[in-house]
Formats: structure tokens, sequence, C-alpha cells
């Protein structure tokens, strides 16, 4: 009779009614697109255009879209300034601000690592080519 | 004039030719999928259905093709061992240690907040439908 081995890994130890839920908020912080806005935010209140300037690639509407899930969540928060033209800043709440580290970390080792994950990407596919020749 | 502001944020920093290349890099790692099969790796080689059963809501589908995406970008190793039934094992790489800790801080984090996020888009959901009338 086989030993019966405790589950590994994070999922074992989380409530299984909020499993899904908590997997929804891993899909919301681990965005690239969230990722990056956080990491843009480290220092303070960044307005709309620069944070479009900042993260290259991202579309408006990711912009938009992302900015507006991790206000939803607490992550961020906007505000408008009433001024001419009107001005608006968005910048980390306490909540986004716990989690930068996290995704300051997530980024400096994309960056960090990406010739040797480019080497191991291209020698999978010579190896896969060789093995269907 | 206003003072020219350094741009804010992690991408500054990167190479701009890899820019793309890094973003990439960030979905795979960020990715909830992938982020689930790191940790669950965190203590050593586990078998595809402990795996499968050790993640819940993963479909074969997403098991198989992030395993092979990992395994690709050389961060998970697979290893097929020559049995009666047929075994397969996957474990991290010593690339795929290194990413360990942020991995498990991101989920942690996610489990950690999750009563937290919940309420908040309670809150932002009620705030936009009084809004609305």
């Amino acid at each position: 009779m086989q030993a019966v081995r405790r589950k590994p890994g994070p999922c074992a130890q989380w409530d299984s009614a909020e499993t899904n839920f908590i997997r929804e908020i891993l899909d919301l912080v681990g965005d690239k697109w969230s990722v990056l806005i956080i990491g843009t935010l480290a220092e303070g209140p960044v307005r709309y255009s620069e944070l479009a300037d900042a993260i290259p690639g991202i579309s408006q509407r990711m912009l938009t879209l992302t900015l507006k899930h991790l206000q939803r969540s607490g992550l961020v928060s906007r505000t408008a300034y009433a001024e001419v033209p009107p001005r608006v800043e968005y910048s980390l709440t306490g909540l986004g601000t716990s989690l930068l580290s996290t995704v300051l970390d997530l980024a400096a080792w994309s960056a960090g690592h990406h010739r040797e994950i480019r080497s191991n990407q291209h020698a999978f596919d010579d190896a896969a080519i060789r093995t269907e020749r």
C-alpha cells in the first residue's frame, strides 16, 4: 500500500471555496501590464500620459482596462484635478504598495534572465527539429 | 519650461531591443498556471497526475501546454522513467528555482489578500451603480 502523500504546492493551503477567486487575483496581479503599471507607480503618482510613455507596447485600451481592474481591486487610486487642461494621476494604495516588491522582483527576474531563456528556447526548438528528422 | 523628468518604472532600464521579449517572459512567469506549477514543484519532483491533482481548476490541456512552455524556457525539466507503467516526473531546474521565492510570494499575497480585494471590488461596483442612478 502506498503511503498517502500530502498534496504539494500552494493550493493545498487555500480555502477550497476561495480557490477560484484566488486564481482570479493571481491572473490580475501576475498579468504583465499590471506588473509594469504597479512597477511604474513605485516612486509616486504618475499621469496617464506618462504611464503610456513609460510602458512600451501597451495600447490605450489595455492601459485603461488594466488601470480600471487595479482600481476596482483597490491596488491603485485615481485622482482627477480640476485644472485646465484636466490632470489625472494614478498612485499605489497601501494594498498596491504591499505588492510592490514582489512585482519588481518578477520584472527584474524577467529582465535579468532573458538571454538565458532565449538560448534555452533555441536549444529546445533545435532538439525538437532533430528528433523529427 | 517643464523640467525633463526621467521616465519612471522598470521598463526604463530595459534594453529597448529586448523589451518585447522581456514582456513575453513576464507573460510566461506571471501566468497563474506557471506560478502554481512552479510553486507545486517547490519541494522536489512531482508526477504529472500529482500536479493535476494539486492544482484545482487546471485542465489537462493547460497543464500540458504550460509545462511545455516552462520546459522550453528551461525552468522545468521532464524525466521519463522506463517503468511499467511509465512514470514521468517534472522538477525545477536551477533557473526555475531562482524564480521560486518570487512566485511563492505572489501566490501567498493573492491568497492573503483575497477578502480585502473582494470587499474593494464590491465597494467599487456599488459606487459605480450609485453614480449611474
